[in-house]
Parts: structure tokens; sequence; C-alpha cells
């Protein structure tokens, strides 16, 4: 190990980080889950050879490496533990070309996704994947991770908004995959490949982002309030199935409801109201909130629009704050199951059946444009409870019975492994396996995320 | 070969099909390319089970199986030669469902495009990748080819708008990939992966399409006429640059704007003159007609607003008449090279240079809205010469310094598999061909197509 360290900093000096401080700034993410050990080192590459240095040395040796970016990751994956070395991109910060005509920016993965739209702002441009954490997470982590957004229903995730990639392989070779031009078909399509692959196929090191043109018009926000959960996640999906294109569109329920107006001093919403949350945009954005408001009104909900920004930026904050509502709560572990749209009801009542039989609450947040339910878990200390799991066991079968997925937006991380196999079978299992193992064949890239050990 | 045919005939009964017609039938596909010789038989698998059989028939014996749609292709994908089997998914043209309410629709591989949107229509719902082939092409072979359309620059390509796939592996096992809901991370993208794999990875045998509303209001057409082709390319990548989304925009060259005046007994085009037809949509439809049109008379066009429906289909006429008309002319090699639609106006310049350089002249169409164009060598006699080979060969390198690729949409096949390595480079091609090695370890699917036999 020691050796590893001698070998880092020859060749990359003062980038190599040992402090303890950083070490245990490595070994989490955002999930509330921890490495029980510290790696090795942190570096801090400033530069493709930086990260190409760093992964041949790692070769060499044997040395397990751990990609991370802003580490606001909320399933491990960039949790770095005994006997790894962190690989922090965030340095590499850089805007490299925006090219308004061409609706495309390449830039280096170190780059917060705000930092950078704000740039993109003056050009008339943005990059639609909006996780909510936009303002502290990276566009490498959220190319890594797949990221989703509030905004995705309408404008796409990350899957559909990257033209190509760079990529530093394993042992430290650089390969570029697909391209600039807005279509190409050549070959096998790594660039998908490689979104959401965590960090297990090969460092992100550059980036070429499809772009939008900033949407004309102004946005316009309602809410709506709902006796019960089940009424509020019927209403969305009628939302969708009445071809209404609401640009967000969010559901709260009541635990989460309540939590966030007791953090913010508001008056306590009814017991058990629901509430969806909808902004539309656009040069139609008026017209379609007004359509929007009459299948609310029609579904049984209490409608209110907000007169203007500041008061839309009001309905907002109740919403926002559902995590730091949690956070006062205890420790949360955040779940990221997803489902068909028209099955949100019946995910709400396996979210309830579930509450009943582990006598847990699940305070669930729902981006409802496009079915996907962020349930809680909120519990004392630091380690998840066994009947926890149990408990988000059942939702992740309850989820895959219904036509969804463990996880929509998150990933799969460390916390989400032992159910991968369930959700893939066993065959597919093998073949993505098969794909690790070509691009890592002495599986030194995160070992352990993604896949549990055991196959 | 006689053993694999009693195999087959065993399980298979009169699905198996030697007729020597059906067989050189299965020889080729549109690209003008033919196997030397006959396959073994045609399977017509009308259900999963059969496709399963097949697959673990040709696994057992070692027989290669190549995967055929309608036999539209462009790159001789689908072309079945000597101790091969054609595994024929036309039959398999079922629709399993339809969710209006989830926008998506499950389906068998073998419907046609078209036939599927028909069917969509009346659900006020369509699958949005139009292939020009739409009439002719199976949705399971746009999947395979990751097809683009005329309307892609708005509304996206195949790999845009697909959920999930049902694939049967080389040893006949099947799995599914990708889920029915809107998101998902779990793992890597195998969907992805599979699109545009031009049968080499496994068999398409359901898909889960991700639809579309149909798009309210009407749609509006022009045409602007031009002095040369480049004129017409730098007003197309103006009217992109302007922030105005045509659904259509094709471009003409001077030879095939010509071409198809000869084909439908229209007073010739003036020497030179290149041609943009541009499509609206939507509610702003006649908006974005208008600031369209402004665009290109600045940039020095001569437009024509279509007054009405019947004037539209007259001027769209024209552009479908090119490759009618091209095959009046002699055999014809269509290439499909793409670029970013900067690098328009540079492009032409380099066919410019190619035809002088390699005295061809190669009539150019172009779906100028994404950068995707159709170069032509037409030549007489049913085998590509050297000379046309030499300058396809240079029209791909300076596609390739241009940033852009080989072929935007109708794939590798056997007719560019030598370019491959090309452009994906040494090291990318050998990461490809391990993905290869996992799925179908015994090379049965499609052998010799997409990667040459020698790395
Ligand atoms: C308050 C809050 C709200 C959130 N909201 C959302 C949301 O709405 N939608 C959503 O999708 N997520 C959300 N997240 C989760 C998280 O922000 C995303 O997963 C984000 O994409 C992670 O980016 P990061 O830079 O922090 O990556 P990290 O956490 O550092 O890393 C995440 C994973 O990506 C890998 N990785 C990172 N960079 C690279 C690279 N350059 N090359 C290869 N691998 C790499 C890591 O190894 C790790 O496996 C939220 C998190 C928080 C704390
Ligand atoms: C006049 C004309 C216009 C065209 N216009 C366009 C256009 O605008 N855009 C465009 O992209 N293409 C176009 N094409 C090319 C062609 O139509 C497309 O490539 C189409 O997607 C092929 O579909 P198919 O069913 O004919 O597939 P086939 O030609 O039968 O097969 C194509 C490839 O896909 C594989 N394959 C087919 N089905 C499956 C399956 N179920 N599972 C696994 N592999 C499979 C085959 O092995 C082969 O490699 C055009 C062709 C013609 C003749």
């Amino acid at each position: 190990m020691s050796d590893v360290l001698g070998l880092l900093r020859a060749e990359l000096g003062e980038r190599v980080d040992t402090d303890p401080g950083s070490l245990d700034e490595a070994r989490a993410d955002k999930s509330g889950h921890r490495s029980p050990e510290r790696g090795i080192a942190v570096v801090h590459a400033a530069s493709v050879a930086d990260v190409q240095a760093t992964m041949r040395i790692a070769h060499r040796t044997g040395t397990p490496v751990v990609v991370r970016g802003a580490g606001t990751g909320l399933a491990g994956g960039a949790n770095t533990g005994r006997g790894e070395i962190a690989l922090s991109l965030r340095s590499m910060d850089r805007i490299v070309e925006v090219r308004a005509d061409d609706l495309l920016a390449v830039v280096e993965p170190g780059i917060l996704n705000a930092a950078l739209n704000e740039r993109l702002a003056a050009h008339g441009l943005w990059w639609a994947p909006d996780p909510a954490s936009r303002d502290i997470s990276t566009v490498g982590g959220n190319i890594a991770t797949g990221a989703g957004g509030l905004l995705c229903a309408k404008y796409g995730v990350v899957r559909d908004a990257v033209l190509g990639l760079d990529v530093v392989l394993a042992d430290g070779r650089l390969i570029s995959v697909g391209h600039r031009s807005v279509k190409g078909v050549t070959g096998y399509d790594l660039t998908a490949l490689m979104i959401g692959s965590e960090g297990t196929l090969g460092v992100v090191v550059g980036a070429t982002l499809k772009l939008r043109r900033l949407v004309p018009g102004t946005t316009r926000t309602l809410t709506a309030t709902f006796p019960d959960v089940r009424a509020a996640a019927v209403a969305s999906a009628a939302v969708t199935a009445s071809g209404a294109q609401p640009a967000i569109m969010e559901l709260m329920d009541a635990e989460s409801l309540a939590a966030s107006h007791a953090l913010l001093g508001l008056p306590s919403p009814l017991t058990g109201a629901a509430q969806l949350t909808v902004q539309t945009d656009g040069i139609a954005a008026a017209d379609e909130q007004a359509a929007i408001a009459a299948v609310l009104t029609a579904a049984g909900g209490a409608v209110r629009l907000a007169t203007d920004d500041a008061e839309a930026a009001q309905l907002w904050q109740v919403r926002r704050s559902m995590h730091p509502a949690m956070e006062r709560l205890g420790t949360t572990l955040i779940e990221d199951v997803s489902v068909p749209r028209s099955a949100l009801p019946a995910m709400f009542d396996e979210i309830a059946r579930i509450e009943t039989e582990f006598g847990v609450t699940i305070p669930t947040v729902c981006h409802a444009g496009d079915g996907n339910l962020h349930p809680n878990f909120v519990f004392e200390g630091a380690v998840v409870p066994g009947h926890i799991w149990d408990a988000a066991d059942a939702l992740f079968r309850a989820a895959l019975a219904l036509g969804g997925t463990l996880t929509g937006e998150h990933g799969i991380g460390v916390l989400k492994s032992r159910w991968l196999a369930d959700e893939l079978g066993a065959d597919q299992d093998a073949l993505q396996r098969g794909i690790k193992a070509v691009f890592d064949p002495t599986g030194i890239l995160n070992p352990g995320k993604v896949f549990a050990s055991q196959p």
C-alpha cells in the first residue's frame, strides 16, 4: 500500500491527499452509508493525464479505484474504503466549448450541473437534466448515475442528453465514444453503456452534451390538495392520461407534507391530506395550467393557482423542504422505485400495506410526471436496521411486480446490489458481469459496487 | 448441414422454407449487395418459442443465423449466405398491448412501422421513428439498425423511443431488458446496447415502445431554392442556429434535384440549383414557417410557401422521387455519413472535392435538420467498382475529420465493416468485440457483419 502511495506521489505530487479529514470525507456520500475504514489516498485529478497516471498505477499494482464527483450520490457508489484510491474529478471543471449552432457543449466531468447551466444561459442554452441536487452534484456524477430530475418527464434524463464521452479505461488508456453529430449508429452504443455505469466501467473525463434552447415564455405553478394520497395519485395519472404535459408534477404524501409544513412553520395540513404541485412552461403555459387545473378539480382536488412568481416560489418551497424535514426526524434511507404512471395508485396501496405489515411509516414524495417514487425510511443511528431493509425489500418486490424498477435515478451502488439480480434475472446478471469483465478484467474499478460479490 | 435441416424440420415443420426463390430473396437486402451463395433455409418464426427452438438448434450445431425483418436494410446486414439460416421475424407482427395512459405499446418485431402507426393513430398516438422506408420495414429491423427518419431532428430516433426489449440469446435463452416505467437505471443499459446491434447480439422478439401523442394542429411546407448546394447548406445551418425547430428539413443537391425533376417530367431546375424543403408542425406551425422563411430569404433563397396540403404533397413528391430517380440511372450505393449541423457546408465542399478527385458525380440528399447526408454513387452492373469504394473511403474520412460518423442511420452491415475500426479506434474496436463475445461466444449471430473477420 505504501508502495502505491509512493508511486502516486512520484507522479502526481501534491494532488495526492492523505489528510485524515479528506479520507473520511471520501468514505461517504449522501446516502448515510459509509465505508467502515479509510482509503489509501484521495487523488485530486487536474487533467486527463492525471487520471491516466492514476489508473496506470492502480492497474500495475492491482489497487481498487473509486471514482468520485461531488459525493452527493444516494447509493453509496462513491464510498471509498480500505485499500482503495478515491479518484476525485471535482477539480476538472472547465467548459471546453459551447456551440449554440450545433446545440452542444464539451465539458470536463467535475463541473457542477448548476454552474454549467448558469454559463449556458448566457448563450440562450441549457442542459436539461436537473436533479434536485443540481447545485451540488457534478455533470460527471450525473452521467455516471444516469441522473433524472424534476423536469425529466417533459425534457428527458441524462441518457437523452449526451452525444459522446471521453473515457479512461481501467489500465489508463483513453477512448472516445459517440460523436458530435446528432445521429450515429457505428457499432454498439458505448455512450449509452457508460451512462449509469457508476464508475464500474471507466472514468468519464470529458463529455459532449446535447443542449436545448432556453424555453421561451414564463412558468406557471399550481397546487392541488386531496383527502388522501391515493386520490392524489389517481389525479396525477389522470393528468398524464389527459395528454397535458406538465414541465414538473410532484406528489407529496401526508407524512411528507406534514413534515415540510412543520419545518417551515406553516399551519398543519388536514390529517391524511396529500398534495400535487404542478408547473407548466413554454408559450402555452397558461392554457396548459388551466387544462391541468380542470383535470385535478374533476378528480376531487382543491386547486390553488399561484398568482405570481413569488407565490410559486412559496409553493415550491414546501416540496423542496421535504429532504431537510426528514433529516430532522432521524437518519433517512431514501428509496427510489419507479413504476409505469398508471400504476402509481397501486404502488401507493402497496406502500400503505408495507407500512402496516412492517410497523413503519414511509413518508413518500414522487416525481408523478414520470412515475418515480422516493419512499423515505426514517430511523435512529447510523446503520439501517434489519426490519427497515425487510420493508425496503417488500417495496422493491412490489415495484417490480407492477412493471417497475428498483431505482429510477439514484443507481445501485452498494445499497441495492443485493437486489440487482432479482430485477435482472440470472441470465441478464451474468451478461452484465461479462460486460464488466470486458472493461475491467482485473476488477479494480469500484469493486463491490453494483454487483454483489457473489453472483 | 442436412443434419441442421432435419433438426429444424423436426421442430418447426412447415415454417422451415427451402424454396430456392425464398433462399435467393434472403441473400439480399436493398443495398444492392447480395451473398454469393444461398443459405440453408429460411425459418419463418411464428412465436418466441420458434425463435428459441431455432437458436437452440443453431447453437448445438454451430450454425450461423442471420436475423431478418423485411430485408429493406441498406448495409447488407440481413444478407444470408452459404451455411447460414435466415431467421425471419416478419410473421411475428402482433400488437400485444397499447396503453394511452402510459404512452407505451408492446409489439412483436415483425410488424411494419407504418402498420403499427396506423393502428396507434386510432388511440391518438404514434411511434416517432419514421424512416423513409416506414411502409416496408419492420419495427424489429428499425430497432436492430437504430433507424432514424425525416422527423428525427424534432422527435428523436429509435434509441429515444424504446423502453424495453425481449431478446432471445444465441443459445436460445430468453431475457427481458429495460422496463415499462419511464425511468430506470438498474445495471447497464442493455436496451440501448441492443439498439443498432444489427442482429449480432441477440434476436429482438418483443419491444416495449415509448409513444407520443399525435401532434395537434396542421403541418406547413415550404421550399427554398439556392444557386448552389453550399448556399443551401449554409442556409440550413442558419435555420438550426436561429432556434427555429423544423419538423423536417431536407436538402437536395443539384444532381438529385435535376434527376427527380426529370423522373417527374417537371421543367429542369436552373443549372447548379439546390433546394431545401421544410415542414413545420404543431400549434405554432404557421409562425415557425414564417420565421424559417425569413431566415432562408435572408440567406439568399427563393422561397415558395405551399398554400394547401395538395401543393405541399407536390413539393414533397420531388424529395421522395430521389431514390427511384437514382435507380433509373444505374446501380446505386447509398451512403449515410453524418456531421454536426454547422459542418454541413464544409461537408458539401468535401463532396465536391471528392467528385473532382475521383472523377465521379455524387448526387446527395441530406436530412439537414440533423446533419445526416446520403451521398449516392451510381454505377453500372452489380458489383461496386474499386474507384467508387476509393471515393467512398475519402468520403468517410472527410466525415470523421469533421466530427461526424460513417453511418447516421443505416448501420455497418457488411458494406462498411472494413471502416469500423477507423472510426472506433483499435481500443474501442476491441471492447466492442469483447461485448460481442459475451453475448455470442461461439460467433453464430450474423458472423461477418459489423466486425470484419480480422481485428
Ligand atoms: C438533496 C439531494 C437531492 C438529490 N436529487 C436527485 C435527483 O433529483 N435526481 C437524481 O438522479 N439524483 C439525485 N440525487 C443524487 C445525486 O445527487 C446524483 O446521483 C448525482 O448524479 C451524483 O453526482 P455526484 O457528482 O455527487 O457523484 P458522486 O456521488 O461522487 O458519484 C456517484 C457515482 O458516480 C460515479 N462517478 C462520479 N463521477 C464519475 C466519473 N466522472 N466517471 C465515472 N464514474 C463517476 C461514482 O463512482 C459513483 O458510483 C440527490 C442527492 C441529494 C443529496
Ligand atoms: C427506400 C428506402 C428508404 C430508407 N430510408 C431509411 C431512413 O430514412 N432511415 C433509416 O434509418 N433507414 C432507411 N432505410 C433502411 C432500412 O429500411 C432500415 O435500416 C430498416 O430499419 C430496416 O428494417 P428491416 O425490417 O427491413 O430490417 P432488415 O433489413 O431485415 O434487417 C436489418 C438489420 O437488422 C437485423 N434485424 C432485423 N430484425 C431483427 C430483430 N428482430 N432482431 C435482431 N436483429 C434484427 C438484421 O440482421 C440486419 O442486420 C431505407 C431503405 C429503403 C429501401
